[in-house]
C-alpha cells in the first residue's frame, strides 16, 4: 500500500487535505485521527457500495471508536427530505453527539445527503467524504456543497459545510460501470476549460489511458482536477462571484437533466452537452475563437460523452434557465469560454443563440468516438 | 420618530448592523435598503404579531418590492420539521429566487424557524429579522444561530445564519405580556454577570424603571445587551470556545425546561433558576464569593424572577444534562461565575453539587419580589 498524496483545500480555519491514494483506505485511520477527534462515527452509504467497499473503510474506522452503518437506496431519488430526517432520526435515537462524525461512503448523492445532515444535527458535526465516484471524487469532494432536491428542483435545499477531510481511493473507480466512469470525465474536462489550458492539453494527450483507467493517468487526472477546484473555491467559499465558473457547462446542463430526469440523463453527461452549448454561444458572440467549442467538443466525444440527444422542447428549457437558482431578473447566468483555461460569467445570452446552441446539440454527427 | 440607534455585530463579511430605535419600523425602508438587495419579500410571523405590527412593516417593505406573508402557529411547538418544510415549500411554489428576503416577525420560534429556512433555501438567501419580544431582542438577534426542535431535544437540528440586518423597535414591548417581559429580562442580567459588572451595578439600580418599562431604561438595557452578545460571538461565531459563556445559566435551565416544557416554564424563566444555581455552584466550589450567587438571585427576584419551583425529579435532571449537547463524556458543560462580570467554563462539576443547587432552587424563599 503506497502512501497517499495530500490536497490541501485552504479555507482559513475550515482547510482540510483531501488524500488521494489507491487501496489504502483500510490503513486511513491515521488521516482520519487527524482529521477529527470523534469516538463514534456514523458510515452513510448505500448497501451495494457498501458490500463493495465498507469492509476496508470499517476496518479503519474501527480503530478509532464505535462505528454506526445506515444505508440510503441508491440514485438521485434518494436525495428527498425524507431521507435526510431519516438519518437525522437516526443520529438522534442514538444519542449521536457533537463530538461524533459522519463518514459519507458512495457518489454525490450519498455525499450531499450526508453532507446536509451532519451540517444541521446540533449546527454542525465533523463530516469526513469517502467518494467512490470519479465525479464525485474530482467535484463533490472539494467546495463544501451538500443539498438535498426538492419540490422537483435539483439542490434547492442545502447548506455549505466543509469536509474533516476526504479520502479517495482512485482503485475504487475499476469497478464503476462504464457510463459513470465517462459521465465523471465531463468535470474533469472543465476543470482543463475554465482555468489550465495545459491540463487540457494533458487530457487530449492522454485519452487512451484515461479511458482503459490506467491507474497512473487516473491518479493525475483526480488529483490536478482537485488541485483546480480547491484553487477556485478558495477565492470564493460562499459562491459569491468567482466561484460560478464552476458553473461552466452546468446552466444548460441543469435544464437537460430537469428535462429528461425520468429517462436518467447523468449529470455528466448533461454537463458535457452543456460546455459544448455555451462554448459554441461564446464563438457565436466573438468571445472566443473558434477551436475552443471545437477541442471541447472533439475531447468530449473522444472520451465517449455527448451521444446523439433526441429531440428537446425549447421552449420548457428557456423557461427552465429563466428559473435557474443563479438567474437575475429571468436571465440565466452562463459562463463562456474567452480562450481554452479562462472563462467570463454572462446574464445576457440571447434567447436565439442558446436555441442555436440545443440545434446544433441535435444534429447528427459523424461517430468520432474514441476507444471507450 | 427619532432615528434609530445602530449596534455592529462585525463578524467579517457577514457583519451586519442591529438598528434599535421607538415606534420607527414604519419608516424602515432606507435600512433594509441598506441591508438587502431584494425585490422579493417574505414576512414569516404569526397571525397575532402580525395583527399587532405587520401594517408598520409592511408600509416599508411594499416601497422596496412584492411582499408575501406565511404565518404559523404561536408558542414553542411550531418550531418543528413540519413548519420548516412548509416554508420551504412556499418558497418553492411562490418561485422565490436567489434575491429574495425572509423576514422574521415575532419571537425567538418565528427568527429560529425563519431563520433556518433561510439558510437552507439554495443554500442561503438574505434574512432580516424583527424581534418582537424582549428576548428575542436581546438574545436571538445576536449571533446567527438557527434551529427547530427535533426528537424532543430543543434546538437539536440548525444552522449558523446571520442576518442581513435586525430591527428592533423598543415599543412593541409594552403590548408585551408581563411574563413574557420579566423572562427577557433574565437573558439581560446574564449579559452583565457574564461581562459586565458595571451593566449590573446598573440593573440593581434600576428595577424599578425595567419594571415599569419606561422607554429611556429599556432603550439602553437592550442596546447594551446587544452590545455585550455582539462582543462575544465576534470573537467565536461557530462557537469553537469562547462563545459558550453565554451558555451562563443555560445548563441547568435546558434540564428544566425540557422537564417541565409540558407545564410551559419559560425559556426566561428556567434561565434564572440556572444562572442561580451555577453561580452557587460556583461559590461552593470556591470559585467566587459568596456575595455573586447572593446578589444574582436578589436582582432576579426583585425583576420578578425565580417563583417557587415545584418537586422536581433530580435523577431525571442528571441523565438530561449528560444528553446536552455541549456535554463531553457524558458531563455537561457548566459555566461557572468567577467574579461579577467574569465566567470561565467547567466540565467536571460533581453531581453533588448539581443535586445540592437543585435543592436550593426548590428550598421556600421569603417573598421579596420587588414592584413587579
Amino acid at each position: 500500500m503506497k502512501q497517499p498524496v495530500g490536497v490541501r483545500v485552504r479555507l482559513g480555519k475550515r482547510s482540510y487535505p483531501i488524500w488521494i491514494g489507491s487501496q489504502w483506505l483500510s490503513g486511513s485511520a491515521p488521516r482520519i485521527r487527524q482529521a477529527t477527534r470523534a469516538r463514534t462515527f456514523l458510515v452513510l452509504s448505500t448497501g451495494r457500495i457498501l458490500g463493495f467497499h465498507g469492509p476496508a473503510l470499517k476496518r479503519s474506522l474501527r480503530r478509532l471508536g464505535q462505528v454506526h452503518l445506515l444505508t440510503v437506496p441508491d440514485g438521485e431519488a434518494a436525495k428527498n427530505e425524507h431521507q435526510l430526517l431519516r438519518i437525522l432520526r437516526f443520529l438522534a435515537e442514538k444519542g449521536f453527539q457533537r463530538d461524533a462524525c459522519l463518514v459519507t461512503l458512495g457518489g454525490g448523492v450519498v455525499g450531499d445527503l450526508g453532507g446536509l445532515a451532519s451540517a444541521l444535527y446540533m449546527r454542525g458535526i465533523d463530516f469526513i467524504q469517502v467518494p467512490t465516484t470519479l465525479l464525485a471524487q474530482v467535484d463533490a469532494s472539494v467546495g463544501g456543497k451538500t443539498a438535498i432536491d426538492f419540490h422537483g428542483v435539483k439542490n434547492l435545499i442545502g447548506a455549505f459545510h466543509q469536509p474533516r477531510t476526504v479520502l479517495i481511493d482512485t482503485a475504487v473507480l475499476r469497478t464503476l460501470p462504464a457510463r459513470v466512469y465517462r459521465a465523471g470525465l465531463a468535470e474533469v474536462v472543465k476543470h482543463g476549460v475554465i482555468r489550465d489550458a495545459a491540463f487540457f492539453r494533458w487530457l487530449e494527450n492522454h485519452v487512451v489511458e484515461i479511458v482503459r483507467r490506467d491507474p497512473l493517468a487516473v491518479a493525475h487526472m483526480v488529483r490536478r482536477s482537485c488541485e483546480i477546484k480547491a484553487a477556485v473555491v478558495r477565492m470564493d467559499e460562499r459562491e459569491s462571484g468567482l466561484r460560478a465558473c464552476l458553473n461552466f457547462g452546468h446552466t444548460l446542463g441543469h435544464a437537460l437533466e430537469s428535462l429528461r430526469s425520468s429517462q436518467g440523463l447523468q449529470h455528466g453527461e448533461a454537463v458535457a452537452y452543456g460546455m459544448v452549448g455555451a462554448s459554441g454561444i461564446s464563438a457565436e458572440m466573438g468571445l472566443c475563437p473558434e477551436d475552443v467549442p471545437a477541442r471541447i467538443q472533439a475531447l468530449l466525444e473522444r472520451l465517449g460523452l455527448l451521444k446523439p440527444l433526441p429531440q428537446l422542447d425549447p421552449g420548457r428549457i428557456l423557461r427552465l434557465l429563466s428559473f435557474d437558482k443563479k438567474a437575475r431578473a429571468g436571465k440565466a447566468l452562463f459562463v463562456l469560454t474567452r480562450k481554452m483555461g479562462a472563462v467570463s460569467m454572462n446574464h445576457n445570452v440571447p434567447n436565439r443563440l442558446i436555441l442555436r446552441a440545443l440545434r446544433h446539440l441535435q444534429a447528427p454527427r459523424p461517430d468520432v468516438s474514441g476507444p471507450a
